[in-house]
């Protein structure tokens, strides 16, 4: 194996460390950042990431505050519940878990999100800000920011950078597109009506893989020397687990590869507490 | 000279005959599409650019309405008018000219449009739908909706079409990159940091050039068959007129270029107009 394995947990330990000072200074001002988190219906996976997130918030004294509502609540009743949450001046951030139960419309719900607490940029206001060059005024959706600090923090220079980014998703694939082109990478968005892929791949110094098809990128495809970011949660065909949207072979080719799991998904409920300080600020708060 | 000049002028034409139609069938409803403009300050441009729009609306049986502001006109003052205009049943339609006078904040301006009355899709709602896969919901930016329209309309097919697109500006690049990936071409995104760009241009099917640099994209940089689109607008070296991002000399050597003045630039006011009928629809009337 050639490539160097970078993973998420070491990245999200620095990230926490600054963020925990942050918290302290906040304190001290007398704000107790809160975070509520919105977990509706009985998704097991849901279950798990709202828990991760209060155990990073509990680490970094930050509140944590959820909210469990039954399969079969309303459209009306969550929007209700956000009213509330979004006019309670203790609560700084707001997530509601996905995917939603069956009867509930996401569009509303996820527009309904007060901007300013919005910590998964899920509102079209953050969006749009994301969008039109705004991203100081944006809160930014946690996944792409990973990838972002996967590889700044890898020392990598994104200024001038050839990225082929596989996928055109809202959750990772347009929002990271601008996050790379605020960095100065030159930036080729592919997708499943991409004719030749490889062709761009190879040609990439960095390769983000947000596709969404398990091991869909092969060693062939890739390059010596290439930062891999491996986006992808897949189950795996034989149901033994999760795998990424690249082949591990490809560690024998590239540079640096993250991997799934342990990479990507590492950073993302800290990158979640980075938005909720964001937040605050953004509030006029800290 | 190999090219086909694919002049803005005709398509134009096309789309207000289709435009008129449905203005017809609104006012058989008692709809009476209005588009007010609001025009702050001195600038020549911007009173040729209203004027322009007065013009097609005449054409097409739309209203319009002009409200002019001083130079020292204040932010307040502009946030009141548009206050009142959005709330006007009358108008279904908002487009404030740019530049805005110096003393004008621009950001809560273009922020105060009613997002369904924005028909040059400025606010970031409008931005955060396009950039979230949510087309349908947006009213779009007319500059990369026309060009858009001029190569669809010329028979080029995007669907896996290979795109350079130069310049990543919040008021073309970013949205156009957006509108081509909704219609499923490959887009590589180019700018100033860009290493290498002819590599990019010479192996793409079709190159947008928006990059606010006159005569930037020579012929050298461009290949056989390609289809150009010129979305520059830049002052003649020698202040003899206008000219686009493209060196002129690029239709030895492409298949189809749109020229500048006579290209992109003409289809623009058309769009606004179909997006006032967009508006109309997503405000539920028509």
């Amino acid at each position: 194996m050639t490539a160097t394995i970078v993973k998420g947990q070491p990245v999200a330990n620095i990230i926490q460390e600054e963020l925990a000072a942050k918290v302290k200074t906040l304190q001290a001002k007398g704000i107790n950042p809160k975070l509520a988190v919105v977990l509706a219906g009985g998704n097991e996976a849901s279950k798990v990431y709202a828990n991760s997130k209060k155990k990073v918030a509990d680490k970094m004294g930050i509140q944590f505050e959820l909210t469990t509502k039954p399969d079969d609540v309303t459209t009306e009743e969550l929007l209700a519940l956000l009213d509330k949450l979004n006019a309670d001046p203790s609560v700084h951030g707001i997530l509601v878990e996905l995917p939603l139960p069956k009867g509930v419309a996401k569009e509303p719900v996820m527009n309904r999100i007060n901007p300013k607490k919005d910590v998964d940029g899920v509102n079209p206001i953050n969006r749009g800000y994301l969008l039109g060059g705004q991203e100081k005024l944006a809160i930014v959706p946690a996944t792409p920011m990973s990838c972002i600090e996967l590889i700044q923090r890898s020392g990598v220079n994104l200024k001038g950078a050839l990225v082929a980014l596989l996928g055109r998703g809202d959750t990772v694939g347009r929002p990271l597109a601008s996050l790379l082109l605020n960095r100065d990478a030159t930036v080729t968005m592919c997708h499943t009506k991409t004719k030749d892929v490889a062709s761009i791949t190879k040609k990439a110094e960095i390769v983000v893989a947000a596709a969404g098809s398990a091991a869909f990128v092969k060693p062939e495809m890739l390059s010596p020397g290439q930062f891999v970011v491996d986006v992808g949660i897949n189950a795996k065909p034989d149901g033994s687990g999760i795998c990424g949207d690249v082949d591990p072979a490809a560690a024998e080719v590239v540079g640096s590869l993250t991997p799934v799991p342990g990479g990507v998904g590492s950073l993302t409920t800290t990158i979640i507490m980075g938005n909720l300080l964001k937040a605050i600020e953004i509030q006029g708060l800290g």
